[in-house]
């Protein structure tokens, strides 16, 4: 059953890479003019001021930080590469901290020609190692099923099945999924799943955004609400169900949208946020 | 565990699309040439002489015909667009016949925005409607799994689990499926859903091309076995531990190959055939 419309932005958070020109200062700025008082930090904004700077900044907004993204990016041949990658992980936790995110987003990684199953064991192995440091942090950790078309380079966890594995594994209240519409919309047991993730309470994030017809460009030719042939009305219907009051985020990628300016490109998220999720 | 490498081209067959500049007299000519002794049959190829033509053409080149390619497109918003593909399947199948075709491969359609659930639906009743024609004729039909990113727009099936629900649910020997190596590889139950197809007698063919990393375009990017991450190896392995001793195909969509000289082209798919497949 669809959920009924939204009739305010008190739930809605936007991803600083869906304003990809924009700092993180113009990001707080134009978020908060348009009336949208909750941000998820892509960690590229970071980088010019810091996480301290940005944290100060955005507690100064009053803005709520579902989400630090990304850390993840597990998988590698080379030990030392893996170990490497458990540093920045933890890195971006204490990052999050810093700024005050609930949650670092996971993106798993994946490597080429690596089988799938290996790729995926030393995911939930690093996943394992850099658990006691989001927990002694206070931040959780969401792991984020990429579509399939990820696979070979960027996720070897490309369904909710796969993560809620991982999550039962390690069961841990720190550890959960971070559900987005685009990556997982096709899967016939994509209802099952979020019904699972809320029973084990690892419904951790929603994110939203379309799935335009034709894809023209595998990365950045998502569609903005309304654009493409996702029922998010329909999954939002489902995440509430489990009892999920959490913030809809909307993560867009598009060299389109990107083009515009962005503020007027802000007017038609609020749209689109509003008829469409 | 992978297959032994393969010593010949005796199993080898090619898709007409693959070499999608020549005309069904150049694609019969040039394999016969590079010693490759079967081929599946696009129906572009076939529209400019008609079915009757083709068939001689190819008994006359004493060429295996595994498949004629393609049937589907079931699912519709307006019952008589379900019942026109109906029609269009059935010549699907009377032109198989005459080619000599073992199989029709079924992309089975998805309408943009329609439920997922709603789509598959149509698909089974729209497979059931003319599997009578298909036994009538000898001919067998063949789901392919389409990888998640034509979910929208081109088929509703795209993982073999949900190809083998609709072989349980019809179950007759004239239904099967299609393991095209490029839709499928990601998939973390593929080796225990290939068993299962070879346990039901439902492993019908065998496709193989490579996934590229990066892709470059959603639709025409495909990689010669060879240039990509798929393990084609393993999962021939795999099909051939059911049994299957059909043909491996090779069916490849590439603006790059497309562009090439097509006999040196051929080449090189004889190359990547004997080392990557």
């Amino acid at each position: 059953m669809p959920a009924s419309p939204l009739t305010d932005l008190s739930r809605c958070a936007i991803h600083t890479m869906t304003n990809k020109p924009w700092t993180l200062g113009q990001c707080i700025d134009g978020y908060r003019e348009a009336g949208i008082g909750a941000m998820s930090v892509w960690r590229n904004v970071l980088e010019p001021i810091g996480a301290k700077e940005a944290g100060k900044m955005l507690r100064a907004a009053d803005m709520r930080v579902p989400a630090l993204v990304r850390g993840g990016f597990f998988p590698a041949h080379d030990p030392g590469a893996r170990a490497a990658a458990l540093d920045v992980n933890r890195t971006c936790i204490d990052e999050a901290r810093e700024i005050g995110a609930e949650m670092v987003v996971l993106v798993v990684g994946a490597v080429p020609g690596m089988a799938m199953a290996e790729a995926r064991k030393q995911t939930a192995d690093g996943i394992a190692a850099v658990l006691p440091h989001a927990r002694a942090a206070g931040v959780k950790l969401a792991i984020e099923p990429l579509h399939p078309m990820y696979a070979a380079d960027r996720s070897c966890i490309n369904r909710m099945a796969e993560a809620r594995t991982i999550c039962e594994q390690l069961r841990d209240p720190f550890l959960g999924i971070a559900v987005d519409g685009y990556h997982v919309w096709w899967d016939p047991d994509l209802r099952e799943e979020i019904m699972l993730a809320g029973e084990q309470k690892t419904l951790f994030a929603f994110h939203v955004c379309d799935w335009r017809v034709e894809t023209r460009h595998p990365l950045n030719d998502r569609g903005l609400m309304g654009d493409g042939c996702i029922d998010l009305r329909t999954i939002r219907g489902w995440v509430e169900e489990t009892g999920f009051r959490g913030c809809n985020e909307v993560e867009v990628f598009s060299d389109h949208y990107w083009a515009m300016d962005q503020t007027q490109y802000l007017q038609l998220i609020r749209q689109a946020y509003l008829r469409y999720v």
